[in-house]
């Protein structure tokens, strides 16, 4: 029995959200405020230290256990020739992951993290969304639920992956149901020629056209144009925020994949950041959609979890200064003057 | 005796450039364009393994030895008003530097980097430089060669530093100095208020004012209008090229105290990158009068070498996918698809 039985169920369990521990926060802000560096100088540093505090519900915030969960799916959609890569290389990609050949690999060490990856019914890619919904909802609410109960109590901290040969043309897609504007969320994926890409964006406006009736509601739309990695990224991060586990959403895909939580309920993502942004077109557009400003921009568009990867090293950077550092009390360090004249 | 006697003698040591490995940064190239990955999908990391390797003039790049240098001076300029913190400041945070207590005593230990700190005749501030030159010549030589000779040999990797209250009025001037627009460098520093920054507007026209007839030249301008520390980054990153070592220049002060080489040679900061853009205003202007491309942009504004310290994690990220991932044939990964149907 999968955890969600049916589209209402998971509804419910989206309707059904813990609020952030604004006590706990507040702490760390206190605590940020006396340690040995004008106010604020630590930037965004400071603010995710309370962020992960805030999510964890616990002072000081720990990352002790980091948990990349990759997801990979195969795509009907493919045979329309969206990709520059031929489908039988997601796992192939799986059989690198495995033998630690991948980047994301080298970046999970980097960031002391533990890497998971789920393949999901590889040899049974979805259905081609141009000619029916790529998943019926018992398929959706699997994938949604694998992610769900994927997701470790223990964790200090989600990181959300995907491999999935045509998945940018879902995301594309997907993102165009829930925000409008048609294909424009379309990019060159892995590096698609304009023939390709003008191949995509076709395949996404009929996609849209076929859809039109059911995609309304997120979940439908989730299922309609989605795929089983997108869904079980989807049901990952529910579960993230059911566990109070800080999320780092990676690129594109990732990004899309849990952009249906937040059209549910506008604070549906707030124990998420996005780790960076990808160099494919659309993420830039999604999020402002969305609202939410990467942590880095190092014109990536790998996907594997891998911006968000290299972002964990920025919260630990975060966490390293705001447990270590000596608080001006400590050091002996005189503190801002307050005459106007020395200021 | 210091290692530059005179002006004449830095000036001949800034044209006498070594160039970069061109050929090593090519082969470099080559074997990431064979790394399961599509081809630049790994976005600035591919750019930062290739620079690397040019720059240390072997493939593959190392990051063994990261040298976090950080200079401190003192700034008879603070006799104005402005700066946020008294001068003591300087000081007591080089104790708190020694006692580990600071924010890049955290980042150096996270970067798995060494940190030396350097204070430079802080009982004796530079002069207040709206009544003569900050330092001279004799002066401003010693701290270059300070910094020249601070550089070990053998680093992979050189991180810029610095502590000084008041020193964000000295790097504005400098700013200015270089690339023209009077006070348009002047930001809150660690925290001036509204009548702190007027004030330190005022007293940088009035310091471009009194130095113009010398400032025209770059080393004369750091001298009149900078300090010890920043002639000592100036020194540092010298020496790095000299030896075959890339620099991460940090924030604002970082950045204006090394900008005297790029006025004298425009190839003459092809060997740093910048770890960030910080939070103070001046830092963004200055970075699009050089040319540069901060790595960051996590709104810091803490100077110590904090924000090249984060951006030491991204070239580690770089490095461990460059060296630790399979080929394509390796990982018997399907390349990319030629045929325009299905690219």
């Amino acid at each position: 029995m999968p955890k969600f039985s049916s589209i209402d169920d998971l509804r419910a369990a989206v309707s059904d959200l813990p609020a952030a521990n604004h006590e706990v926060a507040d702490q760390v802000a206190g605590r940020e405020a006396q340690l040995t560096k004008p106010p604020g100088s630590l930037g965004r540093l400071e603010d995710l230290t309370a962020w992960l505090a805030a999510w964890q519900g616990q002072n000081p915030p720990r990352l002790e256990v980091v948990e990349i969960l990759v997801f990979a799916g195969n795509h009907g959609v493919t045979a329309q020739g969206v990709s520059a890569y031929p489908a039988e290389v997601t796992a192939q990609m799986v059989a690198n992951f495995a033998a630690e050949g991948a980047a994301i690999n080298q970046l999970t060490r980097e960031a002391k993290a533990n890497l998971r990856v789920m393949p999901l019914s590889l040899d049974t890619p979805t259905a081609d969304f141009t000619e029916g919904p790529a998943m019926a909802e018992a398929e959706f609410l699997e994938a949604v639920s694998a992610g769900y109960e994927a997701v470790p109590a223990a964790a200090d901290l989600l990181v959300l992956g995907e491999m999935g040969i045509g998945n940018t043309t879902a995301a594309a897609a997907l993102s165009g149901a829930l925000f409008g504007g048609g294909a424009r969320f379309a990019g060159t994926g892995t590096g698609v020629d304009d023939a390709g890409l003008k191949r995509k964006r076709d395949v996404i406006e009929r996609a849209l056209q076929r859809h039109s009736g059911a995609i309304a509601d997120p979940l439908h739309a989730a299922a309609a144009l989605g795929g089983r990695e997108l869904a079980a990224m989807f049901g990952a991060c529910l579960a993230a925020r059911h566990n109070a586990i800080p999320v780092l959403i990676d690129g594109f895909v990732s990004t899309a994949a849990v952009a249906p939580l937040k059209a549910l309920r506008a604070d549906a993502l707030d124990h998420a950041h996005v780790g960076h942004v990808s160099a494919e077109a659309g993420h830039c557009l999604l999020l402002r959609e969305l609202g939410m400003t990467p942590l880095l921009d190092l014109g990536m568009r790998l996907g594997e979890g891998s911006g968000a990867a290299v972002a964990v090293l920025v919260l630990r950077a975060a966490l390293a200064c705001h447990t270590g550092m000596a608080t001006f009390e400590e050091a002996q360090v005189s503190d801002k003057q307050v005459s106007d004249k020395d200021a």
